[in-house]
């Protein structure tokens, strides 16, 4: 029986770090065993409030590919795209336009906060109005059975369904009605023990080399009322402990614990342990980023594979759409 | 010196009828001589107001093509194409509408009151608000120095002269800045002497068997008040001798015009000078019309390599848009 087909992607507005890679991509890694998945970076997305920095748009667009390719996403099991480099997408959003009321884009709810929220950038353009219509398509036009989601983002994906149905309704049933495939997504502390976020400067970069993970670390929050070292701390408000907990196996997190409560194990030593796992963990993804950036024109080959096999899947549901709709010719 | 660029397109919203060959259609034919000419069968268009009934679209695409090359578009001269088959339109609207304020397109004017006078269908979708968007796409991607309208349609080029703007503004100069080609639209008249129009159901259409011209012309309207032959007439508000204006020479018109007036020529006779001068104007039209419907695919023939001309053209013009906007990976 053919494999159900999951779709995710990311925006490129950024580099990605240890929460992204905790949260999102070690779960899109997993999902390639069983399912036909597509991933991509959204690149027009990222214009809906970057368009007038588009530049930054396209080194985050290289920096995401090494980072789903060095994370393990593989191009021979899964489909790795750029959005611009199908655009088979645009045209799907153009009918499916057609069929979405205003009305609905207005009452998302995301919209009216987004708009409000940021002040600093001029985001009120039609095609940030569109944002749903255009991520349908993106759903949509592989079929996708699933879109791994949070728990939070599931009201995001109901506009998506809505207007599959609205399409089956009025034409002829093309698209399954997209599922979230419910998603944990921990939160990862950064360095200052805030959420690990890009914003606000406190994130352990999936680019940063090893001298740089090592230097975060070392100079990251611990539990600030253990002043000394022979103070005894608490784990449970220590950063650098929350983190262990992704990286470190239940033996080490219980010594660490024990031993931070009692003092036994200073905050130097349970960092060189975090350390070392987080280096472990990040060693393979080092070593094949520099593979990729090595090989001239590798990466770029790759992304171009698997836009031609996303733009080839989408022609067929494009005609399919175009069949519904009575438009061939 | 490279020729200056002109770029039309028609919606597939019904048969085309003497009225559009009159005002648009041969003028269309005149420019091919003076300028690069880009001619399109809007489609998409067509599905801001007809998305619920798309095989209708199909049908009408079919019709205006046939009537595009019939009445003397010509291949060779021209780019003719379905705006469907040039999907790039669909990646830079796309582009395009990060940079459009919703509020440039709320308050054109057309859009208000085209939500108001169409009551009989649901109009109010996302895609009819940003038809403006679509259009200035379908205009600009060919960097069209020259759109042909009249008068009163100057104000709805407007919105894509400022969009250019933006976009030469925001990231470099790569669109001309489209003007009017002022054209002429004379009012021609129905065979019950309203505008003519598909929706009066008053048209002699280009589809039109020389049978149903003839029949068309010998029942339409003339001067109410001669009601005998004997009677004389006013041909200023007679209807037959408004289309004479368009069909019969010089010479004709004075002599039914003073024969009219003393009663010296009738209705009958005069029709038959009407139906001539209308079916010699046509008869190369019906010709070319058989032509290109008895050679199965050739009408698809000419709109494929029409279509590929302009897909072939439209990228290079992509190829700079992601340059300036520094998305080209």
């Amino acid at each position: 029986m053919d494999k159900k087909r999951v779709l995710s992607g990311m925006q490129p507005s950024g580099r990605l770090h240890l929460g992204n890679l905790i949260g999102a991509l070690s779960n899109w890694v997993k999902l390639q065993e069983s399912y036909n998945c597509f991933y991509f970076v959204a690149d027009w997305h990222a214009l809906t409030t970057g368009y007038n920095n588009p530049s930054a748009i396209k080194d985050s667009t290289i920096d995401l590919l090494v980072n789903f390719i060095s994370a393990g996403l593989d191009p021979e099991k899964s489909t790795i795209f750029i959005q611009s480099m199908v655009p088979n997408h645009a045209e799907l959003h153009i009918l499916l336009s057609m069929i979405t009321p205003v009305g609905w884009l207005e009452r998302v709810p995301t919209y009216k906060e987004k708009i409000q929220e940021i002040q600093d950038k001029d985001i009120n353009s039609y095609g940030f109005l569109g944002y749903p219509v255009l991520q349908t398509a993106d759903i949509i036009i592989y079929r996708a059975h699933y879109v791994p989601v949070g728990v939070d983002q599931v009201p995001h994906l109901e506009i998506s369904r809505e207007i599959s149905r609205r399409f089956n309704h009025l034409y002829k049933e093309v698209f399954p009605e997209p599922e979230a495939l419910l998603t944990e997504f921990p939160k990862v502390l950064g360095v200052d023990g805030r959420k690990m976020s890009k914003s606000y400067d406190n994130a352990i970069y999936l680019s940063d080399s090893p001298v740089i993970v090592d230097n975060k670390i070392k100079t990251m929050m611990t539990d600030p009322a253990r002043v000394k070292r022979k103070d005894p701390g608490n784990p449970e408000v220590c950063p650098a402990y929350q983190l262990h907990k992704f990286f470190s196996n239940s033996q080490e997190l219980s010594e660490i614990s024990e031993g931070c409560k009692i003092a036994l194990i200073g905050c130097i030593d349970c960092k060189k342990i975090l350390i070392k796992n987080v280096s472990d963990r990040l060693t393979p993804l080092w070593e094949k980023r520099s593979q990729l950036l090595q090989k001239e024109g590798l990466l770029m080959d790759i992304a171009r594979v698997g836009s031609e096999k996303a733009q080839k899947f989408t022609a067929e549901t494009m005609n399919l759409v175009k069949d519904a709709m009575g438009l061939s010719l």
